[in-house]
């Protein structure tokens, strides 16, 4: 299955769903040389995939380098993008080499950033391994690292010359990364695609079960969310931030919970649960109950104690997604219609946090 | 005076050149909002003109935060990305908040570098305050850093939002540094002016002593040459490469004499000298003798023994501009008028270095 990023401005790039055995080819028709290629991966994906690749590539004619990092999201930094451009330079790459980034979003972010600024740009692969990746981080350009003061801080919108997901990856993915994944994907549908929200619906016990015949078609329609988004808005100046949609309390409640307590997809499915009661008040129509139920059976850890509602509201005042001081939240007019709202009531908020965590109460436990 | 980089996808940013005292006007017109800004600079300028231009930033209404960097080439390295990094991360800037860079090429590809990566883009204003940084480096939007095993090996393509180059600033260049930039724009007449090698030709006692009244057209016309390239090539697949006309020989030149013992213009007034012999053997109606007049009018440092053709020759073969072995050339087909050649014949090499090194004989005393 393949799928064109087609931005206004003429460039192109297909997002191939299909075996890694086909990377090969797809390079070629991206017009990408065959020869030397500079491919950056973390230890857990190296320990799992990189043999197979790496034959993949050899067999093909290419002679990789291999660059294996530490996983984790502490490498998304400065040493370690340091680390790419001392080994690609040593090695001698020029503009032509491709960089592969294999890996989830932290060798995707860190290793796509590279890409944008060794020699001011070279053909950027990403090959992404988890179902956020593949859905998410690989697609529409965003690149970077983190910083010492957040997240993302440093970077640049720079457009992958191919993406190819191969869902067979995500079979090795822990427990935990698929679900905080699945969370993403019910974004996906949320904001863009009610077919996508009734396949979940109905066939969630394979969807959970990752049952092969079926995330193909998952992954490809949560891709489709994305590009038709990243198309309209390449470099986030409006339209792509409904990609935020469970954020505004997502983030927050991320920080107040202490990273590492929820993953981000876990503490997005929080927000969004938020994000839903908020939505209902403006568009009573909004099915509630059928979206929160959806909702409810991503598997999120018991909600920690110190995650009152006061301390909540103070971290969103000062997350980034305020603007001027006033908070901004993205809103469902319907199922799969999402747009951004300056002007929530602040007598919402408090009710919205108790909506998702009288939610979790009743969910299927953890 | 203003001229427009119009870019073939619709950006478009005004080069201006004119007194530093119209910054806080220009700003509107690019829609910069009013407020904070980021402003890093060098020792060297920051002694000479950083007051002047805080007082017109403050009295238009900015808040500026100044970072003061040591001046010289070895500041454009990862270091100091990471010092303006931290610095403004620290103070607290918004994708809104403009970064200005105040100095030569140095400050402005390494600012413009952290412009293109903070927040995956700041607006960047490019107040240029050298010869070569007003007529070259400012316009065009390359950017970046040097890295142990080379320059410009890390950075990215990222146009600014203003260019404003007050010529009033050059007064104050060390001698070697204009002549140096005079060398540059030596090279953007012969690349790409004819009437502007006219105006040097007839005007050289002038140049040389930084006639104001002579300065704003000098620079407008060579920012002009400057602006047609870039357009045409803003990411440097072709057409600007002819930028490098006597580059090929000028960077080894550089290498073997050791950095330091020419500037960069001095290096390239040398090869622009061998250039110009290898352009006449193909096109005999070039006027080699008015040419090389004027480039023996460009002051250079005797030529050290070291730089014999030998060890030139082999320079020349590991530099970047090498392109499957072959040596790349750009070779004037007329006064104004240069091409890319990768078919120049082996010896016709010495010959032309040996013409370079007659030529300096007979210039001028430096
Ligand atoms: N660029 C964007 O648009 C964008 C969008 C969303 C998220 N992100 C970024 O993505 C990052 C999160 O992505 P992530 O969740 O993929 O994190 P990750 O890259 O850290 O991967 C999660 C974990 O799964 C492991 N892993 C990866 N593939 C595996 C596989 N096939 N089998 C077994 N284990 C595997 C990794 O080693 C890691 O331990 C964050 O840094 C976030 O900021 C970026
Ligand atoms: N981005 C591009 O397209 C491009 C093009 C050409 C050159 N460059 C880069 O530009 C750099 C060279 O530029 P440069 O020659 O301007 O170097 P520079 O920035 O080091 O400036 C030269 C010297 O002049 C001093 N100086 C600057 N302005 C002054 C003033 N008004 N009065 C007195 N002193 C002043 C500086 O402090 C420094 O000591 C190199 O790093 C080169 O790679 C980039």
């Amino acid at each position: 299955m393949v799928h064109y990023v087609e931005l206004p401005d003429g460039r192109c790039y297909p997002v191939v769903i299909d075996s890694l055995e086909t990377l090969p080819v797809w390079l070629e028709r991206v017009a990408v040389p065959r020869g030397r290629c500079f491919l950056v991966t973390d230890e857990h994906v190296a320990h799992l995939h990189l043999e197979s690749l790496q034959a993949i590539l050899k067999t093909a004619g290419w002679t990789p380098y291999v660059l294996v990092l530490p996983p984790g999201e502490p490498t998304k930094a400065l040493p370690y993008l340091e680390r790419i451009y001392d080994e690609a330079l040593r090695w001698g790459i020029d503009r032509r080499t491709p960089l592969l980034a294999f890996g989830g979003g932290v060798i995707g972010d860190l290793a796509g950033f590279a890409a944008a600024t060794l020699l001011r740009g070279l053909p950027l692969v990403q090959l992404p391994t988890t179902l956020i990746a593949q859905v998410d981080s690989a697609i529409g350009g965003k690149t970077g690292i983190n910083h010492a003061l957040g997240k993302n801080l440093i970077g640049a919108f720079y457009q992958p010359a191919l993406v190819l997901a191969d869902p067979s990856l995500l079979q090795t993915l822990p427990e935990r990364e698929w679900t905080s994944g699945l969370a993403e994907v019910v974004k996906h549908a949320l904001i863009g695609d009610p077919a996508l929200f009734s396949l979940l619906e109905m066939r969630w016990t394979d969807v959970l079960q990752r049952n092969p015949s079926l995330l193909p078609d998952l992954i490809a329609r949560a891709v489709l969310v994305k590009i038709r988004i990243v198309v309209q808005d390449e470099r986030e100046a409006g339209p792509r931030a409904i990609l935020n949609f469970g954020h505004t309390f997502g983030h927050a409640i991320e920080r107040v919970a202490g990273y590492g307590h929820f993953t981000h997809g876990e503490a997005v499915a929080l927000g969004m649960l938020a994000a839903l009661w908020l939505s209902h008040q403006r568009h009573p129509d909004l099915p509630l109950t059928r979206i929160r139920a959806l909702l409810q059976r991503l598997p999120v850890p018991p909600l920690p104690e110190t995650l009152d509602f006061k301390t909540l509201r103070q971290v969103m005042q000062v997350d980034k997604k305020t603007l001027a001081g006033q908070l901004r939240f993205v809103l469902l007019r319907r199922l799969g219609e999402a747009y951004l709202a300056d002007d929530v009531p602040e007598e919402a908020l408090q009710a919205a946090w108790q909506f998702a965590c009288a939610s979790r109460q009743t969910a299927v436990a953890y």
